[in-house]
């Protein structure tokens, strides 16, 4: 199986400034551009932290008539690759905090982000589906948002569906505690995990950076500092996320036994 | 609330001489007296690497006619602490990789493992029941068993029953896969966790020692080295476990959303 080439984006969305993020991203995603996917942080197309839901709303797009979603599938039609960024997603009066996969066709799919953070709940209706599995140049693909990061189900859920890698887009702003589950997260599910994180600073939210990309194994593939903008990159051999084989004897799946924890 | 005092006794048990084992663990029991628990690593009353079913067989004991029970209720006698340890149960025919919890008025609690490791599952049977809670000095105590540290919803199991702390008797063999997991099962439960890992060589196995200790916040409260006998002691706030707030808005299990992954 050839390899698989993720790269995950690490920068400064501007707050409620969609020209000036796009201005942003132009040279990073030319940077990436050998990439099969990429991973933009959590809202990236808005900013994050949000005065009241009016603002909130005043910066959410619907995805069909996006700004935003029009320039990503500018530069996948240019470059090639797929991208999962995140998304402040409009529907009707209301807004979730989704990501979007996006290719040269278009949206190929969404995550509305189930487990929201503090003042989120005050701002976005919370996903009420389980997270999908997508495919991109062959690799099964699953995306979790930020805080999500807590949930083992969600983590456990994608990879018995059968992702081979999930992408994360992120808006940490406690330092150290997702980075230290994540490699975690991908041991346990014997799974590739693309952390994308935000860096900056909005009013009294500072951001953590260190995005990192990590292995079935448990190890970091790449990471990055916690301020800087930054793109890192990993090849990804899927066949070590398809072999779910944890000894011999021992499958990690298989061997489960929910029925004791019903 | 008063802190509730655990440690881990990492030491070698003697394969299949409980003589030499009891003799090994006498004065480390004695060391660990101003204990409210002790933990003590998996198999402790018969050593791990068995060559076959009737060997494996031949070491175990039945837990109300035990040597190895016996003189662990003399010490809970003698130093007023509870112990929590591996035992290699025989029932009729079968044996389990079983967890006894001990106190002075004798067994108080059982666990048999559920995730059998490898050879494990050619000699022992598989416990197949949901993993209990017991109370020790005003402490909600779980038990998981070495290779059970791979599954996500043991630890949450426990943990949304209401423990404050895990004890993990192990023989851990894969250095560094557990030790970097037990701190993440802790922080995404807020819960406490003992793994008391053996040290020492059985034919072409190696234990990895490396005892920790680890608190709700994800730290380590205490560690080990990987091959010397040791006691790693900390005082427990169960209050921390308790909290099951991670932000003012984020409630760690009421937040869960379990009917998207059924």
């Amino acid at each position: 199986m050839k390899n698989f080439k993720i790269s995950a984006i690490q920068f400064s969305p501007a707050f409620g400034n969609l020209n000036g993020t796009i201005s942003a991203l132009k040279p990073l995603l030319k940077q990436a551009s050998n990439s099969n996917l990429v991973v933009l942080p959590e809202l990236a197309n808005s900013g994050y932290n949000f005065k009241d839901f009016d603002e909130a709303y005043s910066f959410s797009e619907v995805p069909g008539k996006s700004i935003f979603v029009d320039f990503l599938i500018t530069q996948c039609r240019q470059y090639g690759f797929s991208l999962v960024s995140g998304f402040n997603e409009r529907c009707g009066d209301l807004i979730y905090n989704s990501a979007l996969l996006i290719n040269k066709n278009g949206i190929a799919g969404k995550y509305r982000k189930i487990q929201l953070f503090m003042n989120e709940k005050d701002y976005f209706t919370a996903g009420d589906k389980s997270p999908d599995l997508f495919e991109v140049a062959g690799a099964k693909i699953g995306i979790l948002i930020c805080f999500d990061w807590v949930f083992a189900e969600l983590w456990n859920g994608l990879a018995s569906k059968g992702a081979d890698i999930i992408c994360h887009p992120s808006n940490l702003v406690l330092p150290g505690k997702a980075q230290k589950a994540i490699p975690v997260w991908a041991m346990t599910n014997k799974i590739f995990i693309a952390t994308a994180n935000r860096i900056g600073t909005e009013g009294n939210l500072t951001f953590t950076g260190n995005s990192i990309i990590a292995a079935p194994s448990g190890e970091f593939l790449a990471s990055a500092s916690p301020d800087s903008t930054e793109i890192i990159s990993a090849e990804c051999d899927l066949t070590l996320a398809r072999d779910k084989m944890i000894t011999p004897k021992n499958h990690l799946f298989k061997d489960r036994r929910p029925e004791l924890f019903d």
